[in-house]
């Protein structure tokens, strides 16, 4: 048997000496011996099976309890601990060698988030203690109970500047500063208990309709605001607006050109040059990473020692003062469940709940991956979430893993969670002790440190990777982008959601239709577009349907079907070829149906029929063909309506006009 | 050869001799001239031309400038004025037969327009006259423009219903009349304005979004709330509520049971049993359509007669009293762009309009299709609002293509709009000479007409089907139904449209992942749980991911792959069978991905990778391909990464580890 004949044999089912010449004429078979599959009903289930298998696809897709089947009580009694406490997974396995990287990581992103915890409550309008309050508590809470083992918790600047732009938007911070605390304090109580029950109940996914490309440009753009409000701390400006549009901001900073301070440019810009330079160096070399990591703290030290020697020179600097002593006050009387500003708590609380979420979630992930090891992401969120309940009750505001300090906390090679008590204690110590020593430290120290830590947020490679694979992912990131720069950081949030929701609708309401052609000597059929060796097999249209045929796209695809024909008979008339008598419908891709969806098959068949034309459908997938049949579509197809492939129903119909001419 | 080594031929992408013995161990080629057919990207296009092409696809999917190709400047002139005024393609060839049969039809439908013409008004809470004023100009507008042969237009029920509802939540239509009337034709002029934008956009696929599950539910909830509120007509309840919700409305008929009107009563429910007989028997006979199209004009003559005989008599029925003679005033001065209620207008316009559309487009579509000719949406949205456009300034308030009257017009044999003309004109001699008639006409018939007409609203065999077919989409039926009874008109109409989304997000966000097997003898691969004779090959995991790989489900999927791997571990340990070697992703029902589901593939691929498993692609579409292509994903995977088939996979991977053990 040659390789000419093998060809054909693989082009037809099962045949043995068939020959078939594409190209020139309908398909021919000389032998017919032709096996047809047949395409199978899925087996039947009952309505509660199939709701129960969907709702743990939507609720369990991860299967949480696998471990526990088909095991003793004992033992579901300490995988249920372990499921909960995820330390004690790792506690009896902990060792000295452990420990030991542990106190380094610990004590390194320690000395990151002590200026840092300072800098970000200034971000939210909040006193700067209350940044060192939430880098000791929650940090506690996570080590009990989170899964990643590199995050490093504590304030995180676009929760910090989402808070403090929407708070200051209607409380004024300077005015009544008890009333702004205790409604930053109930914002991240709601939002403890926003993610705390997104875990609960499962509905993580609600996080993923934030996508990257819309966090790419979000970030960016929170990042050049953050940077340029830090203008007033750079330039010593005492009256800044409050407002966090681009333009009222650079507005403001050329307005109040008398009150920019020489002394504190020339002290701001050189530690800006020192804290990007130590950045410069850890990003080009990693292992480097403590240059990064020790600079703000360095930078903190020196200018404190600085202004401190100077300071009965006429030093015009403003500096942060008195900080007070002692661990965190307990605030739960502080929380603040009615009156007028109830909503506008719980609204910060949600928006800057989903957006810590979002970031402490990718951050552990990131992590995790490089390291192979999962993260679940639902009981993140409950860590999370019960994390900044317990925050709000002892004085911190809305904490989650922040992403430099985590790899910090990675690079300086952290092995759990116990890197987070270290960093803990370490503040323990300083609030206890060491916070006399920030009396002279300068506000502008501050501010630098801010603009080096989000300017790593402005990822223009990434936004460059968008335009080249996905226009219409850049789109989403630069309309977010605007938006938050332009309008404001809540609106950009709202904008960059609804992009990628109308992203997926769009999709979702204007799918693919591909005309497919044969790949010669083979069964396949593909593309014609794509593979330009494939053939179109005269007098049939076979068109792929790639999307789910739903209520949302019936219309446009019996539209565009009936387009297609249109346009195959009208070159089929400009070329003089056979004319067109079948159209093959390859259902492959088409994962779902709905009763528009039958509808809008049963009328193209009618339609189609009207006018001599076949029309057949190759491959329904398993639901698909359950409804198909439910409906009764089915019937009206045919039993010779429905095809397992589409090279079979090529074959199966040829053959069947052969006696006609 | 025999039939086994034919089979397994099949198998073998051009083997000639080849053995698989797949049930017990790896698949073995002996020979293996094996033929890998590479997987092609698409022709290169430039960001320009995909734009274009995109956008075609979403505005002009049904490429409407086609016929206009290769013509002369003056057949496209012609086939321009046929293209806005669609008269003009069947005017020149209309006839006196054609003529005839128009007659016949329009008179029918204007006997049906005339009493549910008032009647609709009386549901609006608008003068009766409107409603006659809104069957008078609205079709002349129609059969100019209009591109439905069969739809017979005036005012509808459900706009009606909802107009009413929207309006009278604000403004009093018994207190202040005029300022109900002037809302009222604003909110018709924002309506049409809405409308014909959404043609002129070519948006028209915003309608689609009401599916037609939803749209069933929102029906029959609207149609039991106008049911129960016509108990108010019925009984002659004088003091009735304007809510429209099911509790207050039945609070209310049984709080007036001292108004109830023994006479009134009487009278109405006789009719009412009269026109349901007559619907019954039009339904039973399709052929018999006249006698439910005659009937509600029969029963206004013989009970206005009845009245009128009666007058002196004690007869305690509320009649419609003196009617204004004449034809539409002009009303441009009566819209109303400024002030307080400018934007109830709007809303109610925008509601109003989409339901006019929805159900204007949803009859056009349906009798087109039973006589195959097409309904240009985007045309037809533009005819419906230029008409109502222009009825706002002929006093004439929102109109659709009824589905009532045009079951009737197809049934009475309409050939063309000209029993729109026809139907307008037995409308204007009604309005110049015959309103007197009216003085005596009971207001419990207009009742009883309303009920006949929206009681067809009600299709349980629909919600039946619903059901039978897809849960889901009962659910969405069942909730705008209970939206609708409960809360309010335009809340269940939201409810619907949300749900309808929410499902889409759903399933976008938690797609099917098949695993799949071969078909013994052929090279086709299907899912094993659909196909029972499909095989598991050993050693090999084949998954076929049912959906674009979004970031919206790029997390779960990769949740779940990981889950099925370790599954299938789990299995092949308990069945002692050959260790798990290759992953496959079948990518056939890709339709999409985006930078996360890049990102996804490659972290599975790494994280799998450490685990010692090959992962290798199937088939990836055009776009799918382009994109993996342009982010360097292809690169990772490099060139044994990804093949056209996966029987082709299967082959050349297993032929690749023969040398190993």
């Amino acid at each position: 048997m040659g390789v000419n004949s093998n060809r054909v044999d693989h082009f037809v089912s099962h045949g043995t000496t068939t020959t078939i010449k594409i190209q020139t004429e309908i398909p021919m078979l000389q032998q017919t011996p032709l096996e047809i599959h047949k395409v199978r009903l899925p087996p039947h289930h009952t309505t509660v099976q199939k709701l129960r298998h969907r709702l743990s696809e939507i609720f369990f897709p991860d299967d949480p309890l696998y471990s526990f089947k088909n095991q003793s009580w004992c033992i579901k009694f300490v995988l249920g601990l372990q499921f909960l406490f995820p330390i004690f997974q790792w506690g009896p396995k902990y060792n000295l060698s452990l420990l030991r990287h542990d106190i380094i990581s610990g004590l390194t992103i320690a000395s990151l988030a002590i200026p840092q915890g300072i800098s970000y409550a200034k971000l939210a309008n909040l006193p700067p203690i209350i940044g060192l309050y939430s880098s000791f508590v929650p940090p506690l809470i996570y080590s009990l109970l989170g899964s990643s083992k590199h995050l490093a918790v504590g304030p995180v600047s676009i929760a910090s500047l989402v808070m403090g732009s929407m708070l200051s938007e209607t409380v004024s911070y300077t005015q009544d500063p008890i009333l702004y605390l205790k409604l930053a304090l109930t914002a991240t109580f709601f939002s403890g208990v926003f993610q705390s029950s997104l875990g609960l109940l499962r509905l993580g996914f609600v996080i993923d309709f934030l996508s990257k490309a819309t966090l790419v440009g979000f970030m960016a753009g929170a990042a050049i605001i953050v940077s340029l409000q830090q203008l007033k701390g750079l330039l010593g400006i005492v009256h800044f607006t409050s407002k966090m549009q681009l333009i009222p901001v650079l507005a403001s900073v050329f307005k109040q050109r008398d009150e920019w301070s020489s002394h504190t440019i020339l002290l701001g810009f050189g530690f800006l040059a020192f804290l990007l330079t130590a950045r410069h160096i850890s990003l080009r070399k990693p292992n480097l990473f403590w240059v990064s990591a020790a600079a703000p703290l360095t930078s903190v030290i020196l200018s404190t020692i600085l202004v401190f020697l100077l300071r009965n020179k006429v030093l015009r600097v403003a500096i942060i003062g008195e900080l007070p002593k002692g661990v965190n006050p307990p605030s739960s009387n502080m929380l603040y469940f009615s009156g007028p500003y109830l909503a506008l708590a719980i609204k910060t609380g949600l928006v800057t709940g989903i957006l810590s979420l979002t970031e402490g979630i990718a951050v552990g992930r990131t992590f995790a991956a490089l390291k192979n090891y999962q993260v679940d992401g639902n009981k993140e969120m409950m860590a999370i979430g019960l994390m900044n309940i317990a925050g709000s009750c002892s004085s911190c505001y809305v904490t989650t893993g922040s992403f430099s300090r985590s790899a910090v906390n990675y690079n300086a090679g952290a092995q759990t969670t116990v890197s987070n008590i270290i960093m803990a204690s370490a503040v323990l110590v300083t609030l206890l002790f060491l916070m006399p020593l920030f009396y002279y430290t300068p506000n502008v120290i501050l501010a630098a440190i801010i603009i080096t830590a989000v300017i790593g947020l402005i990822d223009c490679q990434a936004v460059y990777k968008l335009w080249k694979v996905d226009k219409l992912d850049c789109l989403a990131c630069l309309s977010s982008f605007f938006g938050v720069l332009f309008v404001s950081v809540p609106l950009g949030l709202g904008i960059a959601v609804a992009i990628s929701v109308f992203k997926i609708l769009l999709h979702v309401s204007r799918p693919n239709t591909l005309v497919l052609g044969n790949i010669p000597g083979t069964p396949i059929f593909r593309n014609l577009n794509q593979y330009r060796e494939a053939l179109r097999i005269p007098s049939f249209l076979i068109l792929a349907v790639e999307s789910p045929i739903y209520f949302a796209n019936s219309t446009y695809l019996r539209e565009r079907i009936l387009r297609w024909v249109r346009e195959e008979e009208e070159r089929i008339e400009a070329n003089k070829e056979n004319t067109l008598k079948c159209i093959i419908l390859d259902l492959t891709a088409v994962t779902a149906i709905d009763t528009s969806g039958m509808d809008t098959l049963c009328e193209l068949r009618m339609m189609l029929e009207k006018r001599t034309l076949k029309v057949v459908l190759a491959n329904p997938i398993g639901n698909v063909m359950e409804k198909l049949h439910h409906a009764n579509v089915l019937d009206s197809f045919g039993v010779k309506g429905v095809y397992l492939t589409v090279a079979e129903a090529v074959i199966d119909i040829s053959s069947s006009w052969k006696p006609q001419p």
